[in-house]
């Protein structure tokens, strides 16, 4: 099993009044975190995703542990990785460290949809191939 | 037990290039509703939180479910209840419907901290008193 | 000539960790106005507009001068008037101000493009009569 | 003369339901290519200047001419140069291209403001040192 990574400066535009990040900002980080995902690792960018090919892979469900505050500055650590790979989803897991502390953990449900229709479709064969690669446990 | 209600336009700015709104703007659209729940339901403004007071009410974990998608032009009606209040904490529990549809639920737990440690601290008396009124079963 | 006004409150996620509006949050805002402005003044939604018509209305230029600042807690009122009506632009003054202080100045220009094919169109004739109610002088 | 340049990939998040760069997105993105800008090349960070000395650099004004949009995958390459070098203010100019395309051209004044009173200061003499080397024209 692989594991995607990525890295994000903690910017002047993520922090709120309390100077730690806003925690919407993180869905923003999250959601380029799954978009950078699918660009590197599946060479499926979002352009050719939405543009060209009329599909989107809306979150069904996300659910976030907030650990610790991030400040500006911080640099933010992702790992990604695939928990359950559906007919048309995938189970993600990403969590945020920063240094050795731990910042955020979160799971979500991507589903892949058509978007003209907005009904979820099968994920392609050689996507999932990719998607595969990053999952955490093969099936036995 | 009392419902907090409130309503959102679906706004140009929250939706993105599949014409439906982007998942982080539910979550600026649900700090917002906590916001003004605390502005109009506890008499207990962010600028009064955050600035006089050097309080804040960060999430400490968050959890939503997309059931169907808005689009540009809906309205959103919120409803917020608190499902378990805690010394220093209170669990939350927002529904977002438009007309008769369910659009997304989120259950999330706010964390009352003094922002200059950092530190949770319990709910002031007469905050806890506001609160209270929007618990969803008060203890038998 | 009418001005068109809409007010906005200064919400938590405008601010950044100097305590103040963060200045693309203001676009944000003017955005919202103008977007506001279409739907109530001209009887013209960002949703017809977008998704029925296929048309934007993207700014060619702004310009902003940021007077003071605004701080969470704040209500701000918008004045919208329009400075120059064009066959498919339209140059807008919208101001800012807080009780009586101003707070921004924004000029900008608006064009009218056809989304499919991102190039400028004349404005609907039904429509320019609405945009010329507030225009700020009619020509001599 | 030296010039500050930056690259910023266009990504789903800034994308609106045209499925183009929405104009305040290009105020973050412009925002981003300061605050880089102030790192790397006078390595002042905004967590120093905000965090330990208490000052910030908002814009005073700011006007952008928009020449061509953006899409999402894009990826855009900033310049930055001083215009003019004041006391406590800075002009700016950034541009914004796509490969050869000029996309958006950016003036602004930064001001250096005492974070807790709100008023101009003027620039420490070696980040001004710094600043002067981004500076078009020197004084003859």
């Amino acid at each position: 099993m692989a594991a995607f990574t990525h890295r994000t400066d903690v910017m002047f535009q993520h922090c709120d009044p309390a100077g730690i990040v806003f925690y919407p900002r993180y869905f923003e980080m999250i959601n380029a975190v799954v978009e950078v995902f699918f660009d590197r690792a599946l060479d499926w960018s979002f352009a050719t995703l939405h543009g060209t090919e009329r599909m989107g892979v809306p979150m069904g469900r996300i659910a976030a542990d907030f650990h610790a505050a991030s400040r500006l500055g911080d640099v933010l650590d992702w790992t990604l990785t695939i928990d359950r790979l559906g007919r048309a989803s995938a189970d993600i897991e990403i969590t945020g460290t920063c240094g050795d502390e731990a910042r955020l953990s979160v799971r979500g449900t991507l589903v892949l949809v058509d978007l003209d229709r907005m009904k979820s479709r099968p994920w392609p064969e050689e996507r999932r191939a990719g998607l595969e690669r990053y999952l955490k446990e093969t099936t036995a």
